[in-house]
């Protein structure tokens, strides 16, 4: 080969991506410069975060810019270098790029040294996708043994693991996947316990059933109506990994109005938030320590709290309207006659 | 007084309760039986969550039943007692429920210990109340010095506690209230370092100038509007305490359709779910400890990945449009010719 074929954002894509919003170009191979390397790219990873990247809008990587070349992971040899820390020859990881050759200053790529499994196992389950799912559901999600593991794309790149791990971790698994070809995958030759196809008439139901005991974890890559379906399954201090949202990142516009599960949700991800509810009957082995600390704090005046005192039994109802209605001003406490 | 003053709730509010939804009665004082104790209340706590507790649904506490006494704690004094572990006049605190006189077998009573503070500090700064803000700030917000903490219903019970625990560990804090008498209140007061007005016309943009760098950790009380307009001053690694929602305890249905964040964080809330935003690079860290593990679970054919590759660049856009689709089938690779 002597030209480097390249693949170029032209357009933003509005909603689903169509081939009108890219460009396969033709370019010379570029030459490495002083401490350069030149990569001939072997395999480009896709993954659905590149949705997000084709879009303008700020998240939490750098969006990919009209005629830039699509951004990417992948597997490539090294086949020229100015750089001490390669060699011609190395198989290296890193940002290849939708395109044949990328010119590097070796800083975005890392040399792969022998590891388990296939050659393209660093792309899969020793890569992103692996630690992604190993990352959210033992460290986020906190699976125990016995509990259940719900996990959506159950059959994705990330999904198909969080689902294996979790089997052994001692968990029953049960995933979420589109079609019955998918199902008999992840049951038959990943060992999952159960499978639900989200196209079914019956979704909701068959996960119910395929939940006898309700849900543990969610580790959460579809969102849209996929989620939705879940949230009744799930059990009291179920854990939720929110790691993707492949529903909805072909949306157009965020939904108007009363619709804001979904900027809730995109915020959450992007912006790593936590959110835990609260039960506070659930803390009751540091109330000794709260008394302790709240005692001190409020004899050295530190805590104050005004009081909204009502004063008579018959005025009890009314009080507590106004507490409805916001209008109590401080603790709302009723005083005996 | 010879007689029981109690309050039924003799219908389930529909939307706000009213008065046509309880009934004062009157009944003869009661006589404790063996191991029974007789407390007449002296102050009664009335608190957002009653109003949960009103509705026939399910929550995480047994609903009120029709023509039921009204729950709710308060401190009474002990009159008459048939329990070795009670004195008359014992001061206690407990179920008393909207009634004048209760009687019990101490089982949802504790004797008061003289405590910081007022005689009903025991029903807010020292109480559930306080607790909840404790627990809610400290344990699951952990604010760290210097960060900005933002509170709704910050000069009610549990709100006004939070932000004062907040300034004593040294962060910004941030009030939303509804009136300017409130907004004085929590700032000269409570010394909050800022207030925002949820009536204002401008409360979202207020809400950005009273946090410059931010929020980072958010106590939420209010749920709604409020809680749609905090979203987007959150910044990345928020944490979100959801201990109320008290702007929707009065909805009468739950939304249909698209309108899902309500039921979402009810859901949260009463299944103490958690949910965290995952995204991988954060967690570099682990790294090495997720390559140890996962290469022998590959090694030892625990983990399998399925690849779905599609050969040649000029196949890698429709590779792509497949994914964002559903339509591929295992982790997808491009393998470039």
């Amino acid at each position: 080969m002597t030209v480097n074929r390249r693949i170029l954002m032209t357009s933003r894509p509005v909603g689903e991506p169509t081939e009108a919003n890219f460009s396969l170009v033709t370019d010379i191979i570029p030459t490495p410069g002083a401490g350069e390397i030149l990569v001939r790219t072997q395999w480009l990873s896709l993954d659905p975060y590149m949705r997000g990247r084709m879009n303008a809008t700020a998240s939490f990587a750098t969006p990919v810019g009209i005629n830039d070349v699509m951004i990417g992971g992948g597997i490539g040899e090294v086949i020229a270098s100015n750089n001490p820390k390669f060699a011609r020859g190395d198989m290296v990881l890193g940002e290849c790029g939708w395109q044949e050759y990328s010119l590097s200053d070796g800083s975005d790529f890392t040399i792969l040294e022998a590891a388990a499994g296939s050659e393209t196992a660093i792309l899969s389950s020793l890569g992103m996708p692996g630690f992604t799912a190993y990352i959210g559901l033992l460290k986020l999600g906190e699976p125990q043994e016995g509990e259940t593991v719900l996990v959506s794309a159950a059959s994705g790149a990330v999904g198909a693991v969080v689902g294996q791990i979790a089997k052994l971790k001692g968990c029953r698994v049960v995933g979420i996947v589109g079609g019955p070809e998918k199902c008999a995958y992840i049951t038959k030759e990943l060992g999952f316990d159960a499978a639900v196809d989200r196209h079914s008439p019956t979704f909701a139901d068959d996960l119910k059933a395929a939940c006898p005991k309700g849900a543990d974890v969610y580790f959460e890559n579809v969102g849209g109506t996929v989620f939705d379906t879940v949230i009744p399954v799930l059990n009291p201090f179920a854990r939720i990994t929110l790691c993707g949202m492949a529903a909805k990142y072909n949306m157009t516009s965020l939904p108007e109005g009363p619709d804001r599960t979904t900027i809730l949700l995109f915020n959450i991800m992007a912006k790593r938030i936590t959110i835990k509810g609260l039960i506070i009957y659930d803390h009751m082995a540091d109330h000794a320590k709260f008394i302790e600390d709240m005692s001190a704090w409020v004899c050295d005046g530190k805590i104050k709290v005004k009081e909204d005192i009502t004063v008579g039994i018959e005025n009890a109802i009314g009080a507590f309207i106004n507490l409805m209605q916001g209008k109590n001003f401080g603790k709302p406490l009723v005083k005996f006659a």
